[in-house]
């Protein structure tokens, strides 16, 4: 709970901010006079805060695993088990993803799963990637990002299966699939996502270099939709989350499907092919090398 | 004749306008000498003033169905008779499509025709829309919408079949697939042509939220191509079209069923199983409750 | 070698300009210190220079068919040669395509080779535009188009296989798949380069109308990256080169494979049905007399 409360008092996350948002009487967001806050829930797990406010349908989840939210095993894990509950329990209706880890939204998919370890757990860790890619692009909750960091590869990967995209407006946070630095590759359905984010071109551009899009590069792009200052982050995601829930959620959820479903069909019927892919191509003896060097590089800026 | 008559004075229409333009030595349109206007035939039905001009080969169409031009059944099926014989006209080489209703262009379909009625009766309508879209979106002849007033869900889809759409720059006007605003779904052609026409983002984003966007977003977003004043909306889709009929025929059919036949034969290839889902969906209680509210709503308005 | 020294003079090429650019400590390309010009490999043909230097792996070659650097038969088998060739040297991991005729890059297809020619000389003309465009825009090495001049049809579609298009800000020169105005139509996957360039809409508008595009609008729509000054196009190829060439090889050149291939497998899977098409369209009497009429205007302008 301690980190819970200091996230409350850090300002990075306010539900109480968010009724008193909403309890204005032009907001539709809050459909019963606002209630105590017995209505908001809480399911604190290791590396994620989730709490839902019933009243207004809205969830946020904070991923808290510092130092940099590496995807890992559990961390996928624990993430895919939250958004189930969130996905089956009647009363959320959005949810907004985010960090409470400082100037960090994601770095992305936790290299240590795949140096060093059998192609068993290796396949077991690709898995859950797509475990939560499939669950995110596809989920019939309106999802935004609150982007408050730099989000590179498996992070920006995560900010694009959302509806929308919102970033902190600091030079220093950049955005992008940078694979192809590490001297690796985004499989086909990171690709797939990117194409439908900010189109071909930019995507063929943007995979081959692994470019790093600053937030307004990201911005003019399209790689995200809005750049608000640090602390308007939340505030904003909030009111655009009930712009979206203004919607009937039947006839979006109808449409968000039609428009992704031949790209979530793709992975379902190669799933199994594209693990053997990655467990292949990881396990290579000189792709290991590169990941090693890496791993040193990384400790060495550490100390 | 008196309607007719009225459009030239207020200067919707003027044929003899288009006439001097193309008899400028520089212009290609007028291939023998300009001739008194017994070349100009009129088709006039009762939803629509249909004008060819047989020495310039170019038609225009002006939906005249007050209060808002709404797509009825009748409606739809005069259209398609209409553009029927322009296609099949050896004389015609491009359209105009317009509207004589001041400040309207379309208001899309007619939802009486969807409340209330038989499953019969429906599916025999949504027929008669996509009979409308496959004529517009795979007509030999060049087509441009001249959209002179607002334009939701069925007249912006009207507008997106044309090759070329110019929007009269007024901020009162707004152009959209808004179906999710009343609680129903777009079906995927008019999808794929949004996508075929703003991109993939631009339409995931607008399609869920139903947003209409104004004359000046639309520009910016690419669904609309130019815009201009009000009074030079017909003058410049004349100017338009001549540099369209400047290119052979030949060369920009073939060109353009490239481009467009796959998304037709998309919906060739499902015609029936669409009727169906559009029947089952609109006779749905929970469905046919919404458009009760919203006609009601509209009623309400007008007293 | 009297043209070779001459485009070393001119400034159009200077390998030792590349060279010492990149024997600066910061840069990556130089992986042995600098040697002297042994290390240049040169391969000229009738149409074409082509050199490599060995010490940074940089390819570039000149297209030298002086009026207009038309893809004749012969030039086009040459060209594939030289792609064939480097493809193939383990030395070689990019190469610049650009001009040593003034103001032209390329005029694209000679129409000499379809105009008054057997069928079985038309097709196989036609198999070595295949051929061209499947070795470029199918390439391991990264491509690069240095656009020093006019680039119409055919000289569009080479600029758009490359990774990056580099075009000289001059007001004078103008690049587009332009066919539709001389009356013939650009084939499936001229169009598909293009749609995975500029867009389907964009497309879509410039395939019908044949237009050719300013440099700067071309910088506008996509069409082009990057403009700069006639005299500035090579070094600031060379200095995007090397941005490319710090990618490890092997993740970059699964990654543009993982983009393109889909394209290129279409035409694969209808190669001779899109031969046995280009001869059946271009052998009829209408557009034989078409192409009359433009050699002849085009002879009359010379004289």
């Amino acid at each position: 709970m301690a980190a819970v409360l200091k996230a409350f008092r850090s300002g990075h996350l306010s539900l109480y901010g968010i009724r008193s948002l909403h309890c204005k009487p032009t907001r539709i967001l809050c459909q019963s006079p606002c209630k105590s806050s017995y209505q908001r829930r809480l399911f604190t797990n290791k590396n994620l805060i989730v709490e839902l406010d019933s009243s207004t349908g809205l969830a946020v989840i904070q991923m808290k695993k510092p130092p940099v939210n590496s995807l890992s095993l559990e961390f996928l894990t624990e993430f895919a088990i939250s958004l189930e509950k969130l996905e089956m329990d009647r009363e959320c209706r959005g949810v907004v993803i985010t960090s409470s880890v400082p100037k960090i939204f994601s770095a992305g998919l936790d290299i240590n799963e795949m140096y060093g370890k059998t192609p068993e757990h290796t396949g077991e860790f690709w898995r859950a990637v797509q475990e939560i890619w499939l669950k995110l692009y596809g989920s019939n909750l309106v999802t935004i990002a609150a982007i408050n960091g730099m989000s590179p590869a498996g992070g920006c990967l995560l900010a694009m299966t959302c509806d929308y995209r919102i970033m902190a407006d600091n030079p220093k946070y950049a955005i992008g699939l940078n694979e192809t630095k590490l001297g690796i590759v985004a499989p086909f359905w990171f690709k797939d996502t990117m194409i439908n984010t900010i189109g071909r071109r930019a995507t063929e551009y943007s995979l081959q270099l692994g470019i790093m899009y600053s937030a307004s590069e990201a911005l003019e792009n399209g790689l995200v939709d809005q750049l608000v200052a640090q602390d308007k982050i939340m505030p904003t995601a909030l009111s655009v989350m009930s712009e979206w829930l203004a919607i009937p959620d039947h006839a979006r959820q109808i449409t968000k499907s039609m428009m992704r479903k031949p790209t979530l069909d793709r992975l379902l019927a190669n799933r199994e092919s594209d693990i053997q892919a990655f467990v292949n191509f990881i396990t290579k003896d000189s792709i290991q090398k590169s990941l090693q060097l890496y791993l040193e590089m990384l400790k060495q800026r550490k100390s």
